[in-house]
C-alpha cells in the first residue's frame, strides 16, 4: 500500500475516533476550565495509530466500522489523556507543535482534565453494550482494564529510573519498561480488541501478544529515535527534550555502556543534574557522544529488526484472514512505524 | 447511638474496605514507586464516611456486608486517588499529620499513583458481578461513572474560580461546586449504591438525592471550618491552609462581601497574589477579620441547617425501613459530621 493512501487510511480512522469523542464530550459546563480543554489535545492532530489500528483490525477480521467506533474512541481519549498527564510528569514543554496543557494553563488543571479524559472514556465502552451485547462489551472492559494498568506500571518504571538516577539499566530494562508503557496501549490492546469485536468474540486475543510488542516496540524506539533527530516541525515537539530530561531511551542506555573513564563519568554527572540546571550545552555534548558512538544507529537497527519480527507474526496472525484493503493497511502500517518522520 | 459506639462502627467498615483495596492492590512489581504508594493514603486512616454510608445504607435496606465490600471499596480508592491529585492540584504540604505524597516523593510519581488508584478501582466494581449479577454491576458502574465525572466538574469550578481569581461568587455558586465536588462522592453516591444493592436494585435511588446533598453540604462547610478552627494535629492538615490557597470556601466568600473599602481592597489583593509570595501575615489577618465579621458563625449556623435539613430527608428516606443498628448509624453520623472535630 502506498504511503499516500496509508496515510488517508489513518487520518480517516482518526477522524471517526474524533468524531466520536466530541460525541462524550459533554456541551455543558464547566467548559472554559474543563470540557474546552479535553477536546485540546485530540483537536491537535495526531497519528490515529491506536483508533487506526483498532478499527482496520476488527474489518480485517470480518467486522465493519460503526462495531469499532466507540472502542476506538476510548482508546484515542485514553491516549489523550495520558498525554496530558505525561507531559507534566516529563515536564514537556511542546506536544503538536503548541505548548503543552500544563505550560499554557497551570498544572492543576492540566491534572483535572487528564482525569476528565479518563472518566469520559467510560461512557463510549459502556455504549458498547447496545451494538455488541453484554459479552463482548464486559470483555473489551477487561482489556481496558488491564492496558491502562500495565500504562501506569510502565510509567511508574520510566519514572522511578529517572528519579533514582539509574545507571546500570540493559536493553532488557528497557524492552520490558515500553511494553508496559507503550505496546499493550498503542499496539496490543488496540489489535486484540479490534479482533474480539471482528470476529464477534471466536479469536483468542493472545495471539496478536507477539506481533503487537514488536509493532509497538518498532514503533517507539523510532519515536525516541525522532525526538533527536527529527525536522522538529514535523515532529510537533523539542528535539532533545529526551535528553534535556534524562529519559533512559535505548540510546541513552547504550551510550552508558559504551562510555568509558572521564567521559562516562561526565554522563553520569549529567543524569544526575540534567533537570536541575541549565544543561543545553551538556545535552548536545551528549547527542554528539550518541552519534560518535553509533548509538542511534544501534537503536535504528533494533527498531528494524522489530518492525522485522512484526511482520513475520502479522503473517502468522493474519494468515487464515482474507485479503482486504484493511488487512494491508495493517501490513503497510509496519513498516510505516519505522520509516516515517514524524 | 453513643459518639464512640458510631467512631468504631466506621471504623470497622472502614477496616473492611481497607481490607479491600490491600486485596486488590497487585503484590508485584513496580512496588516501590507505584503498588507501595498505592497504599499509603489509605493505611494513614481517614474517617471511613465512604465505605460507612455504603455498607450502612446496604444493610439498612436489608442487604448484607459481604455483597457490598466491593463497592464500598472502589468508594475509597477513588477517594484515596482523589485526594493524591487534589493535594497537587492545591500545594497542599500535609494528608493526616503527614507530608502529602507530592511533597515527600515528586509531582510525576504523585499523579501516576493517583492514576493507579483509579484503575485499580475498576477491578472490584468488575468483581461485583460474581455476588450481584449482570444488572447491578452494571448499574452500580453508571453510578461510578456519573460520581466521577461530577467529582471532576466540581474541582473544574474550583480551581477555575481560583485561576480567575474571582471575586463576585454567591453562596449558591459555592453549593453548587460543592454539590459536584463533594456531594456525589463523599455521600450521595455512598447512599445510592448501597441502597441499590440492599434493595436488590428495587429502590430508585434519585430519592437519596437530597438527602445525600444536605448531609455532604453539612460535611464539606464543617471541614472548610475546621481548616481554620481545628487542632492542627487532630485536623492532620495545615490549618489555615485554605486561605494561604486562596481557596473559596463559604467563609471567604461571605467575608468578600461583607468587607468594604481599603479592607475590601486589601483582600481582593491578597487573592491575587496568595500563592505567589509568602503571605504568612496577610492570611492572619483574613482569618481575623472573618473572626470579626462572624463569617465562621455564619458558616457553622449554614452547616447545622444542612444537617437539620438532611436529618429530616433521612426520617422522609427512611420511613418504610426496619429499625436497626446500621439505620441508628446513619442517623447519628447526620450529626456528627457538624460536630466532629477531625
Amino acid at each position: 500500500m502506498e504511503t499516500s493512501v496509508l496515510k488517508s487510511k489513518l487520518q480517516s480512522y482518526r477522524e471517526l475516533a474524533l468524531k466520536g469523542i466530541n460525541h462524550y464530550v459533554p456541551k455543558s459546563e464547566p467548559r472554559k476550565h474543563l470540557y474546552d480543554l479535553v477536546m485540546d489535545y485530540p483537536s491537535r492532530g495526531g497519528k490515529g495509530f491506536r483508533p487506526g489500528l483498532c478499527i482496520s483490525t476488527c474489518k480485517a477480521w470480518g467486522g465493519n466500522e460503526e462495531t469499532a467506533i466507540n472502542s476506538a474512541t476510548a482508546l484515542e481519549l485514553f491516549h489523550n489523556a495520558f498525554l496530558v498527564h505525561d507531559d507534566i510528569e516529563d515536564g514537556s514543554e511542546f506536544r503538536r507543535n503548541k505548548p503543552t496543557m500544563h505550560e499554557y494553563n497551570n498544572i492543576g488543571i492540566a491534572i483535572n482534565v487528564g482525569d476528565a479524559m479518563n472518566v469520559l472514556s467510560i461512557k463510549p465502552l459502556m455504549m458498547n453494550i447496545n451494538i455488541l451485547g453484554p459479552e463482548l462489551t464486559w470483555q473489551i472492559f477487561s482489556e481496558i482494564e488491564h492496558m491502562v494498568r500495565q500504562s501506569v506500571e510502565g510509567q511508574a518504571m520510566e519514572l522511578g529510573w529517572r528519579k533514582e538516577n539509574s545507571k546500570c539499566l540493559t536493553e532488557d530494562d528497557y524492552l520490558r519498561m515500553i511494553l508496559k508503557k507503550t505496546c499493550w496501549y498503542t499496539t496490543i490492546h488496540p489489535i486484540r480488541i479490534g479482533a474480539i469485536i471482528g470476529s464477534k468474540g471466536k479469536v483468542n486475543p493472545d495471539m496478536f501478544n507477539r506481533f503487537g510488542f514488536f509493532m509497538g516496540t518498532a514503533f517507539q524506539i523510532q519515536d525516541d529515535v525522532l525526538n533527536l533527530i527529527a525536522d522538529e516541525k514535523a515532529y510537533g515537539k523539542e528535539i532533545g527534550g529526551d535528553i534535556l530530561e534524562g529519559k533512559r531511551t535505548l540510546m541513552l542506555i547504550d551510550l552508558i555502556q559504551k562510555l568509558k573513564g572521564s567521559n562516562k563519568s561526565k554522563l553520569i554527572n549529567y543524569l544526575a543534574n540534567c533537570r536541575n540546571e541549565n544543561q543545553l550545552d551538556n545535552a548536545s555534548w551528549v547527542l554528539d557522544k550518541m552519534h560518535e558512538h553509533g548509538c542511534i544507529e544501534y537503536a535504528r537497527k533494533v527498531s528494524k529488526h522489530m518492525a522485522g519480527a512484526a511482520l513475520k507474526e502479522f503473517y502468522t496472525c493474519f494468515q487464515n484472514v482474507e485479503d482486504s484493503e484493511d488487512k494491508d493497511m495493517i501490513e503497510a502500517l509496519i513498516m510505516h512505524m519505522i520509516s516515517r518522520d514524524y
